[in-house]
């Protein structure tokens, strides 16, 4: 449809729940997901369940710019949503996908961010069986936003808790941080060191797959999005009640992602990542896991950087040269609107 | 937290992933939703499930204004997604809440709202066990959007489809029409017929039990939501390739509202509704259906309003002098966010 200026765009109109709703959604969303589930345009879409626990989750997607080195806010979508599951011990089934989206909004953006939803969902196994799409007014909203949702089922007898990390435990990260987070501080800020670093964007099934067959004892995983490393070593600190020592040199960081935290005054550990995760592994299975990690296309820079300890549940670095500083739950907004 | 002036509002630091957002989530969304899930705050929920048929939705909720007679954004959510659930025949579990909402939205509503999520949540017998919240900047988004994703149980055995509907079929409808569109239609435009309208908003859950029980044959539900019942039956006649015939004199339509779709000149049939069904039901065990919904609070003013018959798949109504007319699927956008 054309807008009074002859442009393709979104219409208001697209959101009435009519014809133009229902020509949109055959043709620019259905032709993109492979769902017969989809296809069928009920109310709920209705899967076959192979378990008896499931887990679910959601995520709103806000980020600025839409297309970012790396990504897009579709790829985020799918990205966090599976790995969502996968940091639960569970394996993704299906997602929904709910769009927000203003008056005027470019239809090429909007088939570009559906193909890529459409891409990621392929890369991760999973299919997106249900959706909505809402339309507003031009100044109703900057975009687009997408919440998606997710389901899986948690095989019998795991059971993944950031309250069970013991003192001993190995603490792993599964590549390099701050990527996303600097990639899209790059992007909105033309800060011009864009060529050199890309979002880390990606779906973990392969990595969770081979660290928990390699460590069917992994206590917990976490992937460390808004907040960074920090945020999310603080929630396994806190729930499991245990000091969590991390050795900063061991922590792999982008030579350029860490001049860039330089230049910009931030700690690369309270930056957000999107195709990471933390585990916390038995130290009797940390190198399998650690091994097979890098096993995976996302898992190739993973490293062992800290251990959990017997204390009070807080995050302490440790420098090379044995200085230690406290690792505080970042307070406030670090960068808005970053997934 | 208050903003500049000094007012209690939500700020975009609460997005940030920290401090400031750990403590929105405990003090103000943990507060209201009393789930064991939801409250481990871990990246998905586990719940038990007892089946093998998983009904998924989803539903993006742009209404404005946020408040209005007979419900708000929050109710509405909470209906619109337990009523997704109940018309693929799934038993209503569990639920997700994605909320996106700008810097500087006063704190009062964003808690009013929570407590409308949680009163319809607890009123519909199921729990929100998962939710993200994000927050973007005071121009990039006109207060707050919601989308819930919800997960059901389908019993072994239901198969609710449109496309079952079958020649000889009663078409019912579980109450008046029109009543959500007119009551926001009028809120907006400030129309003064706000007194005798108000949203029908609400959770089926026990009308539609009741329906199953009395009716196991029932060929499908499907909820007028967006386009009314004039899309509803749309998409019900194209899925079965059937054609509906609809007794336009037997569709309950209370007075004020017809009054008032009079005045604006719209067709009641195209009217949104966010609290109420049609169910095609064989025509044996159609008045033990229409028995069975108006023993109920929400059905009371059911009705028994149409036919499937052979044909082409369209919608024709039918006035009490014999006169004939189609009922076209509304084209698109009737009514801007009228969910």
């Amino acid at each position: 449809m054309t807008d009074g200026n002859g442009n393709d765009t979104i219409l208001l109109a697209h959101g009435g729940g009519g014809e133009l709703s229902d020509r949109l959604v055959r043709e620019e969303i259905l032709s993109r997901f492979p769902s017969r589930e989809l296809a069928r345009l009920a109310d709920s879409a209705v899967i076959d369940f192979p378990g008896s626990r499931l887990a679910l989750t959601t995520d709103g997607y806000v980020v600025r710019p839409l297309f970012f080195r790396g990504g897009d806010i579709g790829r985020l979508c799918v990205a966090g949503t599976v790995n969502d599951l996968l940091m639960s011990g569970a394996t993704p089934l299906a997602l929904s996908l709910g769009v927000i989206v203003r008056d005027g909004f470019p239809m090429g953006d909007f088939r570009r961010i559906l193909d890529s939803v459409a891409a990621t969902a392929a890369e991760a196994g999973v299919q997106i069986v249900t959706g909505d799409t809402k339309t507003v007014g031009h100044n109703a909203a900057d975009g687009i936003f997408l919440t998606t949702a997710g389901v899986g089922v948690v095989p019998e007898g795991r059971r993944l808790d950031y309250a069970a990390a013991q003192p001993g435990d190995a603490v792993l990260v599964s590549g390099t941080l701050g990527d996303h987070g600097i990639a899209i501080m790059s992007e909105r800020q033309q800060l011009g060191f864009t060529s050199a670093i890309a979002s880390d964007a990606a779906p973990l099934v392969e990595p969770v797959a081979a660290l928990l067959a390699a460590a069917p004892a992994t206590r917990c995983l976490k992937d460390p999005t808004r907040g960074g490393l920090a945020a999310a070593l603080n929630e396994i600190a806190r729930a499991s009640g245990c000091s969590i020592i991390l050795e900063e040199s061991q922590v792999p960081v982008r030579e350029a992602v860490a001049g860039a935290c330089d230049l910009l005054g931030l700690d690369v550990l309270n930056v957000a990542n999107e195709g990471k995760c933390v585990a916390i592994v038995p130290p009797d299975q940390a190198e399998a896991a650690l091994a097979a990690l890098r096993s995976t296309r996302y898992g190739r820079e993973a490293a062992r950087v800290g251990r959990v300890e017997a204390g009070k549940p807080l995050v302490v670095g440790v420098n090379d040269l044995g200085g230690r500083r406290l690792i505080e739950m970042p307070y406030g907004e670090q960068l808005p609107r970053i997934c």
